[in-house]
C-alpha cells in the first residue's frame, strides 16, 4: 500500500464537534500491518483531550485509542501477524525498544525522547501526526498490534485495548485473586471492566458508587457486594476491609476516606487522574503500611494477557455501538454518565 | 516485685520542660519481665508529644520508647527471656494478640479496640497510664521484649528499637537489596539508620539531604552517593533513579519533585508524617505505576529480626551518650537539628 487517505471523523480545533473528514495512513512499511477498523471505543480520555482539559492539543485531531478489527495487508517483514487477522490497537502505536521500561515490556511508561507514541494527539519518530481510532483503516507497526482471540466480538473487544489493560494491570500486578477483597470505586467504562476481571480473577469484590442506581448492574457484573458511597456509614461500615481498592473516578474524591477503607498492607490506585493535586494525610498511610499508588494502562505483552484471559473467561466490554454520526451526542452522554458503559463506534458508518 | 516506684524524668504539663520525679512501676505478673533500663533514646517523636504536636496527650509524661537494659526479674510463667538477658522494649508493650495484625506480628497496626498500647502517652488494658523510658525500671509483658543480641552495645542498640525497626521495616518490605537504587532522604536519627541498614542489605545508596554539609558523614555510614536537595539540578540528574525512596523527614516536602526520582514501579515511603496533608499529583503516580506509602515502626518479629541482622552486620546507632539532667538541652538540640544522630540517656544518671 502506498500512502493512502481515509475517511474519519475528527475535532477540527479544541471543543469542537467531531465531523466527517479524510486523513492520510502511511505507505506500508516492511514491518507494518494495515487494519481495516470495525469498531473504536469512545474512552472519556478522548473527550478531555478534544477540550484540551490535558493540556495543548494537536488538530484536526482524530481520537480513538480502542481499535478493533482485521488486518488487511502485512509489510514484507512482518512475522507476528497475517491477514485476516482479528487486531487490535490500544493507547500507543511505537516507543523507544530501547529503555529499560520498552525492554521488560512496560512500553506505557517508555523513557525515551518521545515516551509511548500516542495512538493520536501525538506525532511519531519521523514527525507525522497520528491519527486514531475514528477512522476506517489505521497502519501501525506489527509490534503495537495485539492478537483478539476469537470468541470475544470485535465491538466486545474495542474497549478492552484502554478500559481493559487499565483495570487489568494493576488488579494484575497488586494480586486480585482468591482469598483478595478488592473494590472498585466508580461503575463506568473502567469500573465495569475493573468487576469483571476482578471477579474472573477470583477475588471478592465490592462496588463502591456514589448512589444504589446502578446496584443491580454490578451484581450483574460479578460485584459481591455493592455500597453506596454518598451514605456516610459505608465508611464507617467497611472501615479496614480492602486489600486493594481501584478508584476509577477522576473527579477529586477524599482519597483519605477511601485510605481508611484499606486493611494494613493494602492499596488504593489510581487510575482516573483529578486535575488537582490531592491533599493525602500521611499519617493515613503511615498507620497500616498503606500505599495511594497510580496506574497506567499496560505493556504490550500484559495487553495481550489481558485480552487472552478475557477470551478465556468469556469476558467482554458492555457496549452500545453507535453510528460515526451520533459520536457528539455520544460525548455528551458520556460527560453526563450516561452510558452503560462503553459507546462503540461501527466504522462501517465513518 | 510488688507494686514499686522508681525514678522517673517526666514533663508535668504541655511543653513543659522534663524533671526528676517518681512513677509507679505495676507488680511482675506471671509473664512480666523487669528491665533495669540501661539506655534510653531520645526520638523526636518524644518532643512531639510533650509539645502535644500530635494532639491531647496525657501528663505526668515519661516520654522513651528506645529502651535497652537487663532483665533482672522474671514472672513465674515467663518463657522467652531469662533473668541476665540484654532486652530491648520500642514503641509498644502490648496490643490486643487477637486481630489479623496482631496474628500476623504486625501489632504495630493493631485493630483491636485499644489498639498498640504506646509505651507511654497510653493507657494499658487495665486502665493504667504508661510510662516510657526516661526512668530507672520498666515491668513489661514477656512477648513484648526484645532480645539484645551481644556485640551491639546497650548504648548504640536503644535507638534500634524505634530509629532501627522504622527504616529496616520498609526496606525490607520494598525489597532494598543487591540491585535496587535506594533513596534515603534526611540523614538524622532515622535517615543514618537507614543507610546503614541499605547498606549492610547491600543496595546502592544515595542521601538526599538539603546541604552539603553532612556529606562526609553520609559517605562513612555507607552512603554511595550524596546530593544536596537545596540544588534544582539534583532532581534533574536523578530523575528516574531509585526503586524505593526512604522519606525520613517529617516536614512538608515536595513529595511529586521526589516521585519523579523514582523508576517505573518505584515506591516512595514515609516513615515521618508532616502535620498537614501533602498535595499529590496522581499524575505522578501514574506515569510510572508509582506508590506513596507509609510504614509505622514494626512488629514484634519483625524487631527481632532487625536487632539480628544488625547484630551480624554490626550495625548499632551513631550515639550521644548523655545525662538526664541534659534531657532539656537535648530537646532544643534535636529540634535544632544538632545531633549526629541519636541522644541516649545513660539511666544511671536518672
Amino acid at each position: 500500500m502506498t500512502q493512502t487517505t481515509v475517511a474519519a471523523w475528527a475535532a477540527t480545533a479544541p471543543k469542537a464537534p467531531l465531523e466527517r473528514t479524510t486523513i492520510p495512513r502511511r505507505e506500508l512499511g516492511p514491518h507494518d500491518v494495515l487494519i481495516e477498523i470495525k469498531y473504536a471505543g469512545i474512552c472519556h480520555s478522548d473527550i478531555h483531550q478534544v477540550n484540551e482539559e490535558w493540556g495543548a492539543a494537536r488538530f484536526p485531531m482524530v481520537p480513538g485509542h480502542e481499535i478493533a478489527g482485521i488486518i488487511t495487508e502485512v509489510g514484507s517483514a512482518v512475522a507476528r501477524h497475517q491477514v485476516g487477522d482479528r487486531g487490535g490497537v490500544g493507547c500507543f502505536v511505537d516507543s523507544c525498544r530501547e529503555c529499560a521500561n520498552c525492554r521488560a515490556g512496560l512500553e506505557q511508561y517508555c523513557t525515551g525522547p518521545l515516551g509511548m507514541i500516542g495512538t493520536y494527539n501525538a506525532v511519531d519518530a519521523e514527525g507525522r501526526p497520528t491519527y486514531g481510532g475514528y477512522s476506517t483503516h489505521i497502519v501501525v507497526d506489527e509490534n503495537y498490534v495485539l492478537r483478539i482471540p476469537e470468541g470475544i466480538g470485535l465491538d466486545q473487544a474495542a474497549p478492552l485495548l484502554c478500559a481493559g489493560i487499565t483495570t487489568y494491570s494493576p488488579l494484575a500486578h497488586w494480586g486480585a485473586g482468591p482469598g483478595k477483597n478488592v473494590a472498585v470505586v466508580g461503575l463506568g467504562g473502567l469500573g465495569h471492566m475493573a468487576v469483571k476481571i476482578a471477579h474472573a480473577k477470583g477475588a471478592e469484590v465490592t462496588v463502591l458508587s456514589q448512589s444504589l442506581r446502578k446496584q443491580q448492574d454490578a451484581l450483574k457484573l460479578g460485584a459481591d457486594h455493592y455500597y453506596a458511597t454518598g451514605d456516610p456509614a459505608t465508611f464507617e461500615q467497611l472501615a479496614g476491609s480492602f486489600d486493594l481498592i481501584v478508584n476509577t473516578v477522576s473527579a477529586n474524591l477524599d482519597v483519605n476516606a477511601y485510605l481508611g477503607l484499606l486493611k494494613a498492607g493494602g492499596t488504593m490506585v489510581q487510575v482516573g487522574a483529578p486535575e488537582n493535586p490531592v491533599p493525602v494525610n500521611v499519617f493515613s498511610l503511615i498507620g497500616g503500611r498503606k500505599s495511594l499508588a497510580g496506574s497506567m494502562i499496560g505493556g504490550i505483552p500484559e495487553t495481550q494477557e489481558m485480552l487472552d484471559f478475557c477470551a478465556e473467561h468469556g469476558i467482554g466490554a458492555e457496549v452500545e455501538v453507535i453510528r460515526a454520526d451520533q459520536i457528539n451526542e455520544a460525548y455528551a452522554r458520556v460527560v453526563a454518565s450516561d452510558v452503560r458503559y462503553r459507546f462503540v463506534i461501527d466504522a462501517a458508518t465513518i
